[in-house]
């Protein structure tokens, strides 16, 4: 029987790699008053849907999924949660 | 006394905008063997440090920012944790 479990995946730059997108939302933070808004790093946050066997499995194919086509591993790194979706979530997706 | 907080905020297509980008990645992991992952939303994931009185202060301002700057109402919803950073994390990043 599989499960379908639901990935919130956040894929960040390393710490070492500059942000310019995120220079310049600071930069636009700054000139709108917000002087005191530092260190802004930007992103992508993903949601996804996967069936898998159990907890173990599922968090394999995200892990390969992340490496293959989400993440750029040279300069950004991921981490993510799963929770498994109740079998009533699916019927309303359709 | 200014505290510093961290925000992580989340900003996501509203469920009735279309995600071509979704669904472009949703395509490409269907090439690669994916055939059960479904539902993808790309969305944004921001990081940022800001100083404020207290957190339901810090709170008001990440709402203006996401409101005025890192979220379009119009297509975006956006959702942030806040936490209060301990003072020895400040002198890091300096």
């Amino acid at each position: 029987m599989n499960q379908t479990y639901q990935a919130k995946i956040y894929v960040t730059l390393r710490p070492s790699v500059l942000d310019p997108a995120g220079t310049a939302v600071q930069k636009g933070l700054q000139q709108l008053g917000y002087t005191t808004v530092d260190r802004i790093r930007i992103g992508k946050y993903i949601e996804l849907s996967l069936k898998a066997e159990d907890e173990s499995m599922a968090s394999q194919q995200v892990h390969r999924i992340c490496d293959q086509l989400l993440a750029n591993p040279v300069i950004e790194t991921y981490r993510f949660d799963l929770e498994q979706l109740p079998v009533a979530v699916l019927g309303e997706g359709q």
